[in-house]
């Protein structure tokens, strides 16, 4: 019997079709066959990405934009926003519109292009999330951003248009959507029940315990109860914390050992194509604290298709208890 | 400079990104080498599908599984919901979730495996129309069902599993997210400016041209300036109608023509896969007056990867002015 779950933050729903029976193994190990086209990440090519912004160098060769970096920090070339637009909020007829103000920076992982997440060491893992953080709050600094998004594409289907391992990070000037409805459904839970819905989520995940995948001192990671995506994981904060910007160097420690062993067991499983994406509350908002920030894991091995645009309720072939049955660690 | 551009009806924004310069012809025409591998919705093949629960048949037969007729509908084999469930909100633990009750059926357009929706006859397309809407208000019957979701994937990229031309309809025991948001926000325009949000749209498109692709006596066709795909184009009466199944013979009529000469402007242009999405009231909605039905096409021809699922704002490379001028009859 399929059922229809309703996500506890936002309320919106997904259709847990086990009908369709699918099981994980149906969801084998695509190959990706690509030609090995000239990489503007990869070491040696410094000059063909706009200047560095940060980079992780070896003391050797402090020198921007040459080689000898671990981790390198670049504006995208192919910007939908721009750090220095002067934010406007222009009238056209009926429409209203915001200048493309923003930053879009792209996080070269490692000068090595066919590392991957799952296969760097740990301490690495560790210095990519320090520098990732470091972006975030040097963009959350600008008064006209109100919201600071990290994510990652891995493979091409995922929309990574490069293959050479990467992160993405885009500052906008207004609170999308997404963290909105997020938001709304936090306060409104807090509202009723005093707790935050997160916490209250972790308590009961901890519990029953169907769809743990891995848990450490600080953080814990689980399929969440209405998944959208066949092997959705989440992972976050055990204790309550509204942004990724208050993260400490230990509990980065901790966050590097269960986001590399969750990502280095999909890559050994069925590599899909993947989504990575850091939900944390807006820059400066006050009414943020009900928000507890974590990372949404999102495999695309299924189509969003007409009926998922449609309604945005998402069809998931695969229950979140087996998917965390696989996962587990 | 790129805009972000706010959706007039549900206040989400997207990213209209002129800086990535890309232009329509970028986006060529991709032939799918699909292998021929048996069809069950091929004529002669009746057996392989449920059977049929309404179909357009020559007189010469009317007797249902066999060959003979000219569209069919048939239960979905893989169906995520199913109409004789019971229907029942459960709790398991701190989450709560509906039985999958609902129902999947499949519109086979025609008994030819290549024929498309843009190479159909005129009178064909009408009576596709006909007994789609029949289907919408059969379905609309049922006491349990709030939504019926209409809609065509058209190529693999677009979730098509089968090549053979074919429509789904899918119902719901509840409204679904992306309903409740455009009635919030059709309610909300309504109550502030005393008209519906999308009639307003209308005069405006009419009198600025810029975005216009189409109009005939009952229909008008735009790229709607928040287009979150490239070349996407909605259609819509120009009187005011709040659900698709209230459309008389007439108007389907006028429907045909303007559905046809966009789909077949699409597909000898560059062919792109899309999805096709009826919008309409929910069921027995006495609330929804103020929702304007619509169809909304939406060419796949970009990703949506981290940025857009993190934050629900699509970035959009090819501007609706621009769109529309390709894609004008």
């Amino acid at each position: 019997m399929s059922e229809i779950r309703q996500d506890i933050v936002t309320g919106k729903h997904v259709i847990i079709a086990v009908e369709r029976g699918k099981r994980p193994h149906d969801f084998s190990r695509k190959e990706e066959v690509k030609e090995r086209e000239f990489c503007p990440f990869c070491e040696g090519n410094e000059k063909e990405t706009p200047p560095e912004v940060a980079a992780l160098r070896d003391k050797s060769n402090l020198k921007a934009d040459t080689p000898g970096w671990r981790i390198r920090v670049v504006p995208n070339k192919f910007a939908a926003v721009n750090p220095e637009e002067k934010l406007k909020l222009l009238q056209t007829g009926i429409y209203t519109y915001l200048t493309g103000k923003g930053a879009a920076e792209v996080v070269i992982e490692s000068p090595d292009h066919h590392s991957t997440l799952g296969s760097h060491n740990l301490q690495h893992v560790e210095d990519l999330l320090q520098i990732i953080q470091d972006r975030f709050l040097n963009l959350s600094r600008d008064k006209e951003i109100r919201y600071v998004q990290i994510f990652k594409n891995y493979g091409s289907v995922a929309g990574a248009s490069l293959e050479h391992p990467h992160w993405q990070i885009i500052s906008t000037p207004l609170i999308p959507t997404v963290q909105i409805e997020e938001l709304k459904g936090a306060a409104a839970y807090f509202n009723e029940h005093g707790r935050c819905v997160f916490c209250t989520m972790i308590a009961a995940e901890k519990e029953s315990r169907t769809r743990l995948v891995a848990e450490n001192d600080f953080f814990i990671a689980f399929c969440p109860y209405a998944s959208r995506y066949p092997f959705e994981t989440w992972i976050l904060p055990e204790d309550h914390q509204s942004t990724f910007g208050s993260l400490t160097e230990g509990e980065i420690t901790s966050l590097a050992r269960i986001l590399q062993g969750i990502i280095h067991q999909l890559e050994e499983g069925f590599n899909p194509p993947y989504n990575l994406i850091i939900h944390s509350a807006p820059v400066g908002d006050a009414q943020a604290n009900h928000f507890h920030w974590h990372i949404e894991i999102l495999p695309r091995l299924t189509i969003t298709a007409g009926f998922e645009l449609g309604t945005g309720i998402f069809i998931n072939p695969i229950a979140p208890e087996i998917a965390a049955e696989t996962l587990k660690l």
